[in-house]
């Protein structure tokens, strides 16, 4: 018996989302997509919870009009703000990266103490240090808003780009040993920072005074783990379809978007969230 | 006769523009002022002019419905790319701040020769450009996105700061060295950099190679070009009456403001324009 393909809907406040529907693509293919970034309203990482559960709830709205019979929220700050409002305005399974990226951190670390970098909004809702909680380790979170900007500048191997992500990790670094902490792990809590990976790991073995912090990014083991919880199989080599849409200006998510999702992005549709 | 006081409006899209309104109620005291920055959409200087003109224009609209007799644009990437749609979408006098920049730079330049730094849309839409050379000078333009979130992190006198402040510069004169263009002038265009200038400044002097670029801050220029324009009086030592909106959180707005109004700002009122 042929398995029915479900379409799943993926949302983001703008282009980092793609890193996170690459993985779904890759390992995860037995779904079709839909895409939706917020480019308009964007970033989300500065806003207020009303503000970002609002603009979330209104662009789930628009997923599940599309016909999304899934949603994954790849974007951190949704995630952490809007979860509970997204998953009261809309009848489908919400999945969000926090969740499936604080998972991973219990699946990687020994010591159960991690840490997180993410935006500012993200860190002061403190949704990881719960996730984490949850989940029976201790977290310490850091806000590192100038990691986007940096991306979006195209600085990914930048000086400046390692001077800065050293300033970031070296003060993360002494406040978990300040509150004794044996860290182990490090969770990438925007999905504009798997660019910046390769970085953030030099840096890491050059500050953590030898120790080794394994780097978790979200997109595999979300796309892991929305593979097993919606229960699909495995189709090798199958090409799902995709349809991406933005806020704002077209031309702009597909130049940007290239480098998140790792391939030229074709059609992408303008559409009017009221904004 | 008592001169009648007007109401004024300022818009931006954050908070930038308290920098603007701050000048206007030392150097324009003789009005009244409602400033509206619209925090929940901002940034607007990485978006699309379509984009930028929907939010402009509904946020000019709001202040008129407040009483607003004038608009004074206090954006820089609004005053680029919506002067024009702000223009037939109300009726009162609308001033934007890249013409009394531009206007200000003819005033300083000696060689007719200048520099500007902006947003990337700013840049994008050369309105700059077009409005030096309808006043016989010549410009040259460069996007520095990284200044705005330096300023939003506190970084002000940070050595990054610095550093990347110096390429930015750099390259702008080397760019204008290959022009063969003898700059005099540099104008700050967006409301963020005028926390820069002691910074931009010092990096001036030591990279220009010995000569002297003035450096234009908008903010001053646009009070004294709105108190001639629409004859204000002189009232020294009247204290205007303000009032605040904010379309994102009112404490946010408060916390950060001050730093660009230079003192505290009582009563905000969070309003929604439906974004």
């Amino acid at each position: 018996m042929k398995q029915r393909i479900p379409t799943i809907g993926v949302f983001d406040s703008g282009v980092g989302g793609l890193t996170v529907l690459a993985a779904l693509l890759k390992q995860a293919s037995a779904a079709n997509y839909l895409y939706l970034g917020d480019t308009a309203r964007l970033p989300y990482g500065s806003k207020s919870q009303a503000t970002v559960a609002r603009y979330a709830v209104s662009s789930a709205h628009f997923l599940v009009e599309q016909g999304a019979e899934a949603l994954v929220i790849a974007c951190n700050t949704a995630s952490a703000l809007a979860l509970d409002a997204l998953r009261a305005a809309v009848e489908v399974p919400v999945i969000g990266v926090i969740e499936t990226g604080a998972t991973a951190a219990l699946q990687s670390s020994q010591t159960k103490d991690v840490m997180v970098i993410a935006t500012a909004a993200t860190v002061e809702s403190h949704a990881y240090s719960v996730a984490c909680h949850e989940r029976g380790m201790r977290a310490i979170e850091k806000a590192c808003p100038l990691l986007v900007p940096l991306v979006e500048e195209g600085w990914i191997e930048h000086p400046v780009t390692r001077e800065i992500t050293a300033i970031y990790l070296d003060d993360l670094l002494a406040q978990s040993a300040a509150a004794d902490m044996a860290v182990d792990t490090l969770v990438l809590g925007c999905t504009h920072y798997p660019l910046l990976r390769p970085v953030i790991e030099e840096t890491l073995r050059q500050h953590d005074g030898g120790r080794t912090v394994r780097v978790i990014d979200s997109a595999h083991v979300t796309a892991e783990q929305v593979a097993a919880r919606l229960g699909l199989e495995d189709h090798a080599g199958r090409e799902p379809e995709l349809r991406c849409y933005a806020t704002d200006s077209v031309v702009k998510f597909r130049a940007l978007g290239t480098r998140f999702l790792g391939r030229p992005i074709d059609g992408v549709e303008l559409i009017d969230l009221g904004g």
